[in-house]
């Protein structure tokens, strides 16, 4: 079942835009894992934040997706520029208009 | 670019579940204006939220989605059951690591 992973993360001071570009660095791998949507965003009202939106095929290929080689560089690359604070929800999609 | 919309939605006590139905109704038009996704779920430790997760082509999709008669009337459908309780965040997406 699908898997949405709605995330907030908490950025240090300056540091927002190092974090986008990390991010949205291309990974095909996630692809074939089972990455379907993967948004990142900041907006200005919440210069402190960064947005991150994922839809997966299931709770499963989320999971193996944090041992990616890949992935396990943008995080440690990564850790010094959060602050720290984590917000958002996810969910398993109990459906989708787009679907029957 | 593409817009994001991760919305939390507060629920009447005991209507969760028919709203979740109401949402999740099939409708092509959705798909044809713009919608790349819209998953709708629940988690055991939020009884009284539903969540929605949408991905669009871009914010005008979204907008002129709320106009279309099937989300008008299912937004009509679903008032009664809103505990009126909104959060959760929208973007322009910044990019992605699925995409060049």
């Amino acid at each position: 079942m699908v898997f949405v992973n709605a995330g907030t993360l908490g950025v240090e001071p300056g540091r927002r835009d190092e974090l986008v570009e990390i991010l949205v660095a291309r990974n095909d791998a996630l692809t074939e894992i089972g990455c379907r949507i993967y948004e990142v965003g900041v907006t200005d009202d919440e210069p402190g934040t960064v947005y991150v939106v994922e839809v997966w095929d299931d709770a499963a290929a989320h999971r193996a997706s944090l041992e990616l080689p890949e992935v396990q560089a943008a995080i440690a690359a990564a850790r010094p520029m959060l602050s720290g604070e984590f917000g958002g929800f996810r969910f398993t999609s109990a459906g989708s208009p787009l679907r029957p």
